[in-house]
């Protein structure tokens, strides 16, 4: 029988619970986020994740020797746009960048200390980490190939120098991944956090607010780290961060998804019940356009997620299938949650729905992990080499 | 295991052979088609019958007992697009519409007899049909309920009068199905093609071309039909263009996604050999945009469709499936064409690539089977009543 | 001869004075918009006004008569354009929502002794304003027939009851336009600030922070306004709110257009100077497709504007007119914006660059001032009305 | 006073006069187009250019000593809209193109002989012409420079070898300016049509249907041309082009606006009388959004060639002006027109309406006269050479 989208009835009944629990636990602490700060307490965060612990749909991602649930790519796909529904949820249940991705890199990569030093304490919630790839301009940003922090090789350490920043949740990580430029390639580090050679010298000021530790603007100053912190083997950074980039990019997608849901759920209900010209609001022509528009990017989101998520279960690389995700899920939940906006007037830009907050926190995800230009030029390329081999471009085989 | 995209390996087979089939026996064909007629003739519409045949991939969509390949929803999701690649595929197949959707609706609800007489040569290709059901205005058309075409009883027969336009196939047809309003509903009956009660009028000019049998204007002057000829029960007709119209706005998908394909592939192939500006067309930003678009269409457009065939494999009316699709297709599908056109300059719109001619005969599509417009109104308005009903609009559960 | 597109000299040096003042006396200023507070602090916003009056660009649309530049609205759309190229500008020139349309309003209806007490010192900057029209639902919004606030004759006095809310500059304004239901239509008052019975229950939280004295949630509670205070005729209300909407929109949309151009302009610039993929980003195909989409949205959004301002300096009420430039404007501007920030990547999205600032304000517009839905909506009656009558729909003349 | 959108009286009267001619006198012969052939017939040409000279309509842009109203671009603007409102009305009018460019050119640069021998006869509507320079793969087209047509002096002869396509107007053409490449440039050469080194190779079939003449497959094999038949100097073809190309691009614009804003009026009064759910179909909600869009675009589409025009007639080569709209007006045109079908359903794409008509018309417009890519391309490198030399993109001044 050729293919089946089927969700099984375990990760239907997990994704049952995780609903129940955003609904009744999370969404309620919502008004803690403010335009005047990153994430949400500590406190918070440790008091939300012991009640995901506590209804067992904690680190889902996470392998379950470290105390995750252990899931494969489909199973995160269902559930982690379950979590995304609210803003505080991934970071609630310990599936929020960049910790998600950090797990993965770490499970595939790192030496068995360093599972126990740094993928142990990060999958109990014990600690946040961050990744450090990005760099101010003229450095590594949509090119990676611009790279200009440093690593250089210093008796039985390594000696770190440059500038990073949109380092997600830098301010409190318990340690970063750090990428720089070795002799022949690039490297990443294992730097911890009260490394005296590292510091964030500011946190930016974004449109989003959401991210547990903002976004850091990141100095390296002779930032010294000892050789069995290396994370894989010297030079080969750019391998292991496409390990982590495809999978990452496609949680992110995941959780947006159920971010643009929300925007969603919540406009129609206000639509359903907000009387205007004679009618219903959701009785009127162009109203009805704009959900009917959701429900199709929703779900043409979250068919295209499935399939990348399948793809990278069968072990493949599938760089196609999620840049084309992240391509479109970024640009089509931003588009939902833009007519969700529209739809509620101006009940939708003021901060008792939760759609502005969403609307700010998702505009990024346009230029995150890829401005969408860079995928279309991945995206393009492979189609054009596609053809010059004399194979289909656009073809499912 | 969650969900599954694999196409096994069967299907993939066949999708093979359909592949070689349309480009080695259809696609040199092509030139046939011209503005001036509808459809091939009828002398190589056989040959292409009995090579399709002779390949087996004859009649995918029809019962085994009737000699088609007997393919459920998904299978034919594949099948068909291939068939797609060119506008005489399907007629070669012997899967185009209307025939493919009148072979579903009878399989499902004629009487043995009637099956002998009309399923058995339509699933053959002895003979075309054609299904008469959307009128002129006043009269049955984005709106069912304007259905004026009336079947009143005389004794053992029915008679019927009305007009009807756009009955794709009308031409040559070896019998129609007629949808008629009686006393409480809507009745669908079988009328022989040589009937004299019915006549084609005159052919539509439209702007599309490759159905066989163009698109008639049918007139019904006391149209006698004996009471056998009635399909299914008196009364229950929508209830029976429900059953045919999901899956059949479905197939539609299919092919035009193939038709889609087929465009992308000759633009991509043009881009990545045509010289401009000092590099190729295909290495230029803004073609590179085009053609990455073109991919994630083509992506998300097979994906619904593919979600829309499996749910109706689980015997799922999967209206809202099905409404999402053909709306999310019929447009993806046709930008799809429209940028392949725009890549290959002054040669895209000349009818020596197959582009131009591909793009007059998709357009119509976002009318046919339900314009978009009314799609939308049916997405919302189940969207809404979801939300009224305490679900979750947007949700995959 | 036919059409001129010409700006006289006298415009165009005040707009050059305009220009340098905004950029050497108000962009420097812009920091002190920030996310936790609406508008700028009281002082500065009167030294800006202060050092706005030096350079002869103070109060552009207010009468001569009252130390405005009393302007026409061709004159007032090239100088409000130059005037939003910072948020803090309108405010600086005194020309900022909705004080300018309230100056126009009390110019056109106001009694002699209403305009030496209120018209006076709004023109002088002494005072701020607001206009109370929008209701929280169910009451006037998209459809201002749901108005609720009424307002009861009792003496001498009116007796003002409802809710408002969207109050652009409610918190400190110094007297309020107040709409209400009276016996046989609406009513226009003008209540004073300190008024009793008039209270800003609560400052709106909403995605813009540029308006001084923010978005209020305006409660009246046997609000007791004199009869004097009465704006123009008793029940003519809805009237003159159309005196002073078609106006008012087109003014929003200069303003707003000036800011999109900013944001444009900082986008170009950063793209004539990043390097990227061994170019400059602005030598990139995608890059080129989103400034030469930004040069087209801009040159459309002003001819529209300018039209429109012509038509109004005809005479003509100009509905048609205003509610085109209005629609495509706040989707124009709004999408030049989206694109100045996507072509910045990261920088784009930090307040280092002024277009977040812009990006969050600018959202609210196709809401503000009639949702682009409402818009439409009357723009396709006058089109279908125009065809019944025999007229052409699209026509110039 | 700045700027003026007034229509002056006597262009108004004769945008009148043109608006009836084409009502009754034109648009009554549409029949005649047809997918087999291109334009009219010659007799039907004839008689209705007699018509259009009585009428007082004829040959609008041409100079008045050689019997044509001798308009600005201003009144041209205007007219030559009313003339698209028919496929037909250009050439009736004679002021289609390519003859309308090259009345323009020849103005310009012909020697008085050169305007006896070819301008008068061409202004009189007794022969047609053609525009010689695009060139099929590897060649001239989107990129000029890749001009591969050779003229070599030989005598008093210039000798010229190549091939031309989509030259527009070639098959009974009484003369061509052709473009070949010179020594140190390019050269125009007046060629004329019974020249035996030129032969029309063959028409091609595109989707347009509405130029007389077709578009032709020209070869040049030893065409052998007198050196008083160069147009103007020796190797100064491309600067020739160029004051061809702006005005020739916007007459453009200026017809097709007209046949978009037929096709709107078309749709509106389907939309008016169309009973549907119970009410008119131009009361429905998404219906009245199409209508809406089409009002915007067509009044944003105007107002971007008046401006542009308006920038000719003072004498600047408004090469911004005039690729800004172009390609807004290609684009917009079009989706007028293809929104101006879904309004219709089935009768828009039959051809008893008119809209399939222009709709296959029109499309080619986004890629004749320089594809929107192209114009795009140009546009945002002024933008950005702006921004480098420290001027403001997206300004008026």
């Amino acid at each position: 029988m050729t293919y089946d989208f089927t969700v099984d009835e375990p990760t239907r009944e997990l994704a049952t619970r995780v609903r129940s629990f955003i609904d009744a636990t999370v969404i309620p602490h919502e008004t803690v986020l403010s335009s005047a700060s990153h994430g949400m307490p500590d406190e918070l965060r440790s008091e939300l994740q012991a009640a995901a612990r506590a209804a067992g749909v904690f680190a889902p991602t996470a392998p379950v020797e470290y105390g995750g649930l252990g899931l494969d790519h489909r199973a995160i796909s269902v559930i982690l746009e379950e979590s995304g529904r609210s803003l505080l949820g991934p970071a609630a249940m310990n599936c929020s960048a960049p910790d998600e991705g950090n797990i993965l890199l770490l499970e595939k990569v790192a030496t068995t200390e360093q599972k126990a030093d740094y993928l142990a304490p990060l999958c109990a919630g014990t600690i946040r980490s961050c990744f450090a790839m990005t760099e101010p301009s003229p450095g590594a940003g949509a090119d990676p190939e611009m790279l200009s922090t440093t690593a250089t090789r210093d008796g039985d350490d390594w000696v770190i120098n440059g500038r990073k920043w949109f380092i997600t949740g830098a301010q409190g990580a318990g340690f970063s991944i750090v990428m720089a430029k070795t002799e022949a390639g690039a490297t990443m580090f294992l730097v911890d956090g009260d490394n005296p050679g590292m510091r964030v010298e500011r946190s930016l000021h974004t449109m989003d607010v959401s991210f547990s530790g903002g976004h850091g603007y990141v100095v390296f100053e002779d930032c010294r780290v000892p050789a069995d912190r290396v994370l894989g083997q010297v030079d080969e950074g750019f391998r292991y961060a496409q390990v982590r980039l495809g999978p990452a990019r496609l949680t992110h997608c995941m959780r947006w998804l159920g971010a643009a849901r929300r925007a969603h759920e919540v406009a129609v209900g206000y639509a359903a019940r907000r009387p205007m010209f004679g009618a219903t609001l959701g009785e009127l022509g162009m109203a009805q356009q704009m959900i009917a528009d959701n429900e199709i990017d929703i779900a043409a989101s979250r068919a295209l997620i499935w399939q990348a998520a399948w793809a990278l279960d069968q072990g493949k690389p599938a760089r196609q299938e999620t840049s084309i995700a992240k391509t479109f899920v970024a640009e089509a939940a931003f588009r939902v949650t833009d007519r969700a906006m529209q739809l509620c007037g101006g009940s939708g830009i003021i901060d008792e729905l939760p759609i502005a907050r969403i609307y700010q926190d998702m505009r990024p995800f346009r230029i995150y992990d890829g401005p969408s230009e860079v995928h279309r030029w991945s995206i393009a390329r492979r189609s054009v080499r596609h053809a010059e081999a004399g194979r289909l471009p656009g073809d499912w085989m």
